[in-house]
């Protein structure tokens, strides 16, 4: 339910994400351990992290540390979490991390049967593109193909023999053959960029994506001998919510799915029926107040299209007074969404023609 | 217990053999589908098969075809189980067979923690030197490095997609992490040769390997549609006897087991212990004649030092009668032993000169 998932603005963590936090056994994530941290680690839709303060010595040391996160070439457009995935990789990058991205096509061949020739081109054409429009440098970043990188097969096949099928299958609740075969190939992308020298490493994920960080940290504790590899670091934010409500975004539900970069027009008409924290009566409202809590598009400021705190903290008062009503809010919404959209076309076509110069490793 | 796994010179399968055929669903092999079988597929050392009749077909109607096999690069010698697939792989390659030897270097690393640089010096220094003295045509065969092939790595990636978790369990009675990254390697490894061209194959195994000739052709099955491999054939030979009348050599006794190559002294010291099928006195086997198919003496000649069935046949009949007794036959052995021995570790030796001149391919 979007009442409990949907925290108040700066306020503590809301009852689902605490949850998953004790569960997983992670660590409420702390924004204050980062030097000027962005604004989705400010707004605690960053909530959750393993190891940070290891990646917060790194930064404040001035030591080598990497982020590293990945591009399924699936698809012809990508969505929120991908745009909060770079904002975050990006955070690290202007603070020093040495940048891995790979492209898991190997995966997308598995789990979608995207040749490889398909996906190296959709990786190019559109994916690399879109991560680059949304703030990654690309001239600070390495690329790499999974089905190019044998580096990365060799760490996957040693340690897959380091795991038993019931601590897998207690990680990832099932041992069917191919997400054990993804898995590993997943435990080699992580540790690959420590093979040239051992260092520190943060990757940015959704929460979904927790078992291979906990797989990969279980395994570094079993290579230390010969690897003596860092334990991966990880960062978790929240989904964004489905306009209607529902806890994250689904193409299953397009009405109140958007997906990047999506036509403004269209993404107007699906922000005009989003799910707001507006009273029953517009009378009621101007008494109350409404309850940006409840917002799906105070949510999408929040996490998506405002930068500026002290504009999102307006707009939550106006809300909250009763000043700033669901029909003007919602129209403000499409203005930005729609600025948000031509500008991220724009620099897609633009990043477009940095893709000849990317620097790819093996 | 070796009187049940020791069969008659040319007789039928004995129980063990018959009961493995039966379960493992295999074909009893038939040497007269194969234009001038070998020794071990003459004397039905070689014991089962899968779908030998699309290889014996491929060698009638000189149809392209190919044979594979793979080297552990463990250890400091090999057995008599490699001499025996060495020998057919000798066989189908004189008849026409393309010839792949792959190096297991990502399963030695993996499950004997052997690095990769260790794997390639030990294959090229000993392992493969050892297949060329045992018969292989270096100037016909392809081999590679499971390392440093990555078609392989994404046959593996994307077939480990095609089965369940229960079907890999009913094939390989597990389900560990190792075990099953590993299978999909092979799978990968078996299927390879037809990446470049679709062709019949066969698979010279022991009857321990079976598991991958499963799992392989089930999924061959399961990618119809966008490959249309041929399934891979595949033939089984016997164990070679433990000298003390164990189903099968083991390192673990050490006094009842013959490496190769070894120390022809420190084998014949092993062989004059061997059990025979003599009997309790020299007059009684005088009278009674031993029992060859009890001896394992004999089954060395059948398996390994004698070719001719002529001079096979009539040690079988001078023993029978009487004729023959033990310890003038322990030193005959003794003898072609240390011949065969002598002329190994000798060819081993030319042989690593050609290894600068092999084909590799990726």
């Amino acid at each position: 339910m979007a009442e409990k998932i949907i925290d108040p603005w700066g306020s503590a963590l809301v009852e689902d994400y605490e949850k998953i936090v004790k569960d997983f056994g992670l660590e409420v994530f702390d924004s204050k351990l980062l030097p000027d941290p962005n604004k989705i680690m400010r707004r605690s839709v960053v909530f959750a992290a393993r190891d940070l303060k290891q990646i917060a010595n790194a930064i404040k040391n001035k030591k080598k540390f990497y982020v590293l996160s990945g591009i399924m070439p699936t698809g012809e457009r990508i969505h929120f979490g991908n745009k909060m995935v770079v904002e975050n990789i990006r955070y690290f990058q202007e603070h020093g991390a040495e940048t891995y991205i790979l492209v898991a096509d190997l995966e997308a061949a598995a789990a979608r049967g995207v040749s490889l020739e398909e996906s190296r081109k959709r990786a190019l054409d559109f994916h690399i593109p879109a991560f680059i429009a949304l703030g990654l440098d690309p001239k600070k970043t390495f690329f790499y193909f999974q089905s190019e990188n044998i580096k990365v097969t060799h760490l996957a096949s040693e340690t897959s023999k380091k795991v038993t099928a019931n601590e897998f299958k207690s990680v990832y609740g099932s041992l069917e053959p191919g997400r054990i075969y993804s898995a590993f190939t997943q435990v080699g992308d992580i540790l690959y960029p420590q093979l040239k020298e051992r260092m520190p490493g943060i990757i940015p994920v959704g929460i979904d994506q927790d078992p291979h960080i906990r797989l990969t940290r279980d395994i570094v504790r079993r290579t230390k001998q010969k690897y003596n590899f860092f334990a991966p670091s990880s960062i978790y934010h929240k989904y964004t919510p489905s306009l209607d409500g529902g806890l994250k975004m689904s193409k299953s539900k397009p009405e109140s799915c958007i997906e990047l970069p999506e036509d403004p027009k269209q993404v107007s008409k699906k922000l005009m029926r989003a799910k707001t924290g507006g009273r029953d009566t517009v009378e009621e409202q101007k008494k109350l107040g409404g309850e940006p809590e409840k917002c799906m598009i105070f949510e999408l400021y929040k996490q998506h299209l405002i930068e500026d705190d002290k504009e999102l903290d307006k707009i939550y008062k106006d809300c909250k007074a009763g000043k700033l009503l669901c029909g003007e809010d919602k129209k403000h919404a499409c203005e930005l969404m729609a600025k948000f959209m031509k500008k991220l076309t724009k620099d897609i076509e633009s990043a477009r023609k940095k893709v000849n110069k990317l620097k790819f490793v093996k």
